[in-house]
């Protein structure tokens, strides 16, 4: 609901240093952090001599609808996905650092509210990972660029390129179902004209929560890291074209199984965004979390072949391109 | 020179697996990184157990006109802003991570030349620093979003808290020749109709490169840090406001020699984006690197009086809001 200036000012009326001091207040802190926000840069404790560094932008228009996204959903999403990253290293979230540029005129409700969404999401997702530093900026198109931290504990990372024959393909958190609601906004979600509308999103959240909030299971990144996990991703693009990346790093094949995908087994392998993880295990080793076996790593064939299959039967790889699958001009 | 379309593709037509194909070569790897690009995140070495983190962004309109920056010093620029803070740490640079939102309709040399910008600063400023990771997005508004770390080698950080009456100021860097630069592209780099224009910019350079393209003394604050500084700040927003944030944090004043700040001490004390390093030393320090004495550390006012004076007379401190100071909409 659009609140009068007085209650609910724009970032340009307002002015940088009175944005910053009402949003600081409602970040998480870092149990992390040495040296906090306010100095040219932050200080973090790296106990184990390493840390762990991921990188992602959400920009409106490819990445979001504000018709769609609340400002809660926002700050959520732009921090979930970023954790899911640090998981997928098998490290624990330890910080993020968050940088916002937005339109001059925009309310400062919008940042007060992606505020209350990242610190909810590190909360509820990574407690004790909390927002050691920022920027803020002024720009024609809303973008907000997140960077995380994770914390090894001397573990060594899992990458994508340890898969071996014979282990099991597991994965922890939802497949598919983030591009379903994506497809409940696009087409039960707009108005005459095909344009975002906010009140049919509001009505259809159940069945787009888990694109405009996801869940990821970050802790299972850290407990399959523990359980010996030989690989793993954050499925982001789709479980066909991550499981590939992994099997191709590591020099392998990937085998689903058919009847582990649940109903819609092409939704579960195209779909984007879910940011479950998808690790690799050892066959002895007994899944940990909410991990469920999906199929199992083979030897790659010889040559070019593909290094996805279903049932035994070679399997497509699609999978989102931002510069090829959207054009923002 | 434009070229066609075979030789400099747009980011549409190549896609993101084959733009950063071309870009990845172009980087430099980081002496730090334990694991580079390529996986969901990066793993960086931090000998000491604690690492420096910074973010800072680059939004075309209020930050830079691509009719006045070559890609290559948007690269440079992107990279010596955020090497300056850590700098202002008494850290040396270790990593950077990038994040680049452009138009699909870019051509792929526009991020060919940002990469070779981003190299050609770090192996100058900061030798060793390397990129380890970062995102690609399509964005109407063309992005760039860095995040840069820093080791302390073991040293305690060099905060803005740390001023204490009877130090000496001092600046290593230039002062007022970045404002200076953006004077003359506003003034004199614009055609009949005020805008920017490509071809007397390049005329131009030898007044402007302060400004497009700056070359913070990087090394020296690390210098500092074991000359024994007791405060630095990076001189991004005008001599007078940044100094003015080191004597608040501090609880003191700061008063300079107006003999000390060069022909245009106005200029000096106002204009931004130098980013050269502000410290306070010991008085008996023997100032290290390229580091002048400016000025010196005073008691505060009681009250609310002003930090800043200029030969012992209290002087405005004015300085760049993004959000109040320009509209992007």
């Amino acid at each position: 609901m659009p609140k009068d200036a007085g209650e609910d000012p724009s970032l340009g009326e307002l002015g940088e240093s009175r944005v910053l001091a009402r949003i600081f207040p409602r970040l998480p802190s870092a149990a992390a952090a040495l040296v906090g926000p306010g100095d040219d840069a932050a200080v973090l404790a790296a106990p184990d001599g390493r840390f762990v560094v991921t990188t992602d932008l959400m920009i409106e228009g490819p990445d979001f609808r504000p018709a769609w996204s609340s400002p809660h959903d926002l700050g959520w999403k732009a921090a979930a996905s970023n954790l899911a990253d640090v998981a997928a290293m098998g490290a624990r979230p330890t910080a993020l650092v968050v940088a916002i540029a937005a339109p001059a005129g925009s309310p400062v409700s919008l940042l007060e509210g992606i505020a209350d969404g990242l610190r909810d999401a590190c909360e509820s997702l990574a407690p004790g990972c909390g927002i050691v530093g920022g920027d803020l900026s002024v720009s024609a198109t809303f973008t907000i660029a997140v960077t995380a931290f994770g914390d090894l504990e001397g573990r060594e990372p899992v990458l994508r390129s340890g898969a071996r024959p014979g282990d099991i393909v597991a994965v922890s958190g939802v497949l598919g179902e983030a591009a379903a609601g994506l497809h409940v906004l696009f087409t039960r979600a707009v108005d005459g004209h095909g344009e975002p509308d906010a009140g049919l999103a509001d009505e259809l959240r159940e069945l787009t929560a888990a694109q405009l909030a996801p869940t990821p299971p970050i802790a299972d990144g850290r407990a399959a890291a523990l359980a010996g996990a030989t690989a793993m991703i954050d499925v982001s693009d789709g479980l066909a074209i991550d499981a590939d990346r992994v099997a191709r790093a590591s020099g392998v094949a990937i085998d689903f199984d058919r009847s582990a995908l649940g109903g819609e087994p092409e939704l579960a392998l195209g779909g984007g965004e879910d940011h479950s993880l998808l690790a690799t295990f050892p066959p002895t080793v007994e899944l940990p979390g909410g991990f469920r076996r999906v199929g199992t790593v083979i030897e790659a064939e010889p040559g070019d072949g593909s290094a996805i299959l279903l049932d035994g039967v070679p399997h497509p790889v699609t999978g989102w391109d931002p510069f090829a699958d959207h054009s923002a001009e």
